[in-house]
């Protein structure tokens, strides 16, 4: 049994930091590098870069809205020719970074705002593979299952990876619960553990009310700004391979 | 004979625009594209790309401070490591576009007050070496005759060619007089003409002073944001042109 | 009769130049400056204060969505409370800087994206209002007639000018008509002053259809990065003096 | 005996936080408010300021440069007249802000690489009185002892309040050990209280070569994103009322 953990990383900006990149590194098999847009800067981003390299871990661009102040977090009303070039540009930065730090770039996953807008509006999600694409088609797709983002980039004959999220609860329609509720987000290692555990070996997850139901994940997803991210992290990696199932 | 005839180009920030791009790009034989720093954002960079292959001319990476307020005309004391980082940020976001657009980048000139300091500040002009070497070290330096940005890249077995402008007046010692005096920028194309020839044919230029002073230039400089700029442009490919001089 | 003309100014950013401010001036009785997020660095804001208070002119804030690249004409998913502390914000820079330099602030239009949202959404029409009010609950609206902002501001017993446009043609519904359609923008100063003629004295506007519509407005606006902007301010302004209609 | 204890506040920008502003408010008597300009966004200002008027404490205006990457800690070569509009426009928006929310503002202390520049070179410091004067010549100015800033505020007849460090090392000339050099700032709460007492009871401080040095200072500056900050301050706020000082 296999399973990627990948995590977002490189989003500090100057002298502002975010995340715990160099210390949960050990624990995941594919990052998620900032592009400069809801944050990373140059030195943080070709820092990141050549930490993923020598830690042997597969690395994809991290695109998001022009939007620092908001983090990429709020939805903009770009024009589809401008969100191409935006996409595209933030792609090409990390493409060139990554392959001249020895490394090739393996994925795109977009961020925050621009990750769930572009899993329900086609408007959006064409142009973010258009410029996929045009850096490099064998470029993988980190997406929602189900997501209009994932159904497109299969009919245009791109690579998909289905991400579920190890921090996250799940609302019964296996959408995300609002970082707004009270314990939306998990901090306790101990059921992140559960809930990856059971998402890796059952294909299941359960739900704000209890349910049990289905999903479909090849990369899970923790998140490095959480309360206890690096914990999370660790504990997630020990038991999956304490369970033999490779991380990678 | 032959010259290369450059203008820096895709300054343009969104809805604010700088410079007559597609006006002047008929008249030139090498681009300078801005990277984002200090003006150009994505759609305005993917788009003068486009048309500079379009129109079979070399493309350069134009690297600056990070200062989009002062349009990276100020100078900032930036550590080494970041300027390092920031420069190559800067230059790699052009490598992949140029590439995955079909053609090659070409050149490297650094832009404004970076220009002007690392001319004259060995801590400035290694790490901006450094940062052109990690992206390819075949990537040709456009900076002045006599500068330190020059010598050292000489002495590291870089390329260099060597830059003269037409539409501003030197002083004795071949420094650029500041744009704060008035008649320091030209904007007759006459006199633009003119001081080209000059520097072609032979090799010489007339200081503020009246003095003739040898110089030597392998690319001239023609600015798109100045008075009259499409004209200087146009006037001195007619010219050169009529006098059976390369450009390119 | 009288009739208040406006005209947004100071929203030039850095070297980044926009509109014709100083030449418009003279011929408008309000301006309404930028407040730094769309555009508008302090050096221009301050010198537009300074010539409007010169001028005489009515001075209003105009504070817009923070996004520079995007010159605050895309929505944003902004929150309540972000929105209302960064029009507050915006509002608090000129409110200060105009009373330092001899004036008073007198209204506020939101720019652009925000201006039209605000219209129709009575979500940012709260925040926005309780902004201004937080800073001086005798401040001027300027918006649409008939929108969710003026309609909300009455309700809280808020002042409110009417604007009508001078360069834009009206849709049947006196909506305007989509910037992106050929025509939409009048740069014709004849068809102008005709325009505003019809507005002003018999209280009418000929739509796109041709039908003629009643247009309330107490402030009738001219854009100033349109083309042929000065000219279309100045043969407004001639045309209500030769026919002693009074402008302020 | 009474001294003012102030902490630079409010320099979160969006969801990047630094700084722990709420924990230290109780224990400082003066905060310096960031502008927005090298962290600060509108919401955090506000809230900022809310938060000190409703602990009573003395509000001052923290502006930089303009370098949001940079965090204001990197000189920039900006001209005197784009210095006083960017300090006079930082100024104003806490001006207004701070009288809305029901204070008044009490003093600016200019931050990171502008405050130092400022106490050596008169051609900053001479703006950035005349912003200060332009908004409100009653403003305190908090500077190092024998300062440019310190001298040209006093000849021009403004207020000065000297300022001392709780958290950095001096060398022997006053000025502060580099940041760059192991233990010049320092995280142990016993030795910070250490040389408070030392500056407030005896004007006195214990240097890096262990010299003591007479130092004359009206406020005691403790950082808030430093290690242990909130220790430090509690442990300074303690030790000082214990000992019968007035904090204020």
């Amino acid at each position: 049994m296999k399973i990627d953990i990948n995590c977002d990383m490189g989003e500090s900006y100057g002298r502002f930091r975010v995340g715990s990149d160099e210390a949960i590194m050990p624990y995941i098999s594919s990052c998620n590098i900032a592009c400069g847009m809801h944050g990373g800067d140059p030195a943080t981003i070709i820092k990141t870069i050549e930490t993923a390299i020598a830690h042997n871990k597969k690395i994809g661009a991290h695109p998001s809205y022009p939007d620092l102040m908001g983090f990429g977090r709020r939805s903009m009303g770009i024009s589809r020719s401008d969100l191409y070039a935006a996409v595209a540009f933030q792609i090409a930065s990390l493409y060139t970074l990554v392959e001249k730090a020895g490394g090739k770039l393996h994925h795109v996953k977009v961020h925050g705002a621009l990750y769930n807008d572009a899993a329900i509006n086609p408007a959006l999600a064409g142009p973010i593979l258009d410029a996929i694409k045009y850096i490099d088609s064998g470029l993988v797709i980190f997406t929602l299952p189900d997501s209009i983002l994932s159904k497109t980039a299969k009919e245009r004959g791109m690579k998909v990876m289905h991400e579920a999220f190890a921090d996250r609860r799940y609302n019964d329609d296996l959408s995300l619960q609002s970082r707004t509720i009270q314990g939306a987000v998990i901090s306790d290692p101990v059921i992140a553990v559960k809930q990856v555990m059971g998402m890796v070996k059952r294909k299941e997850v359960i739900t704000v009310s209890g349910e049990v139901k289905k999903i479909q994940a090849a990369t899970i997803c923790v998140h490095g700004d959480t309360k206890g991210a690096v914990d999370i992290a660790k504990s997630i990696h020990n038991s999956l391979t304490q369970e033999r199932i490779t991380i990678g």
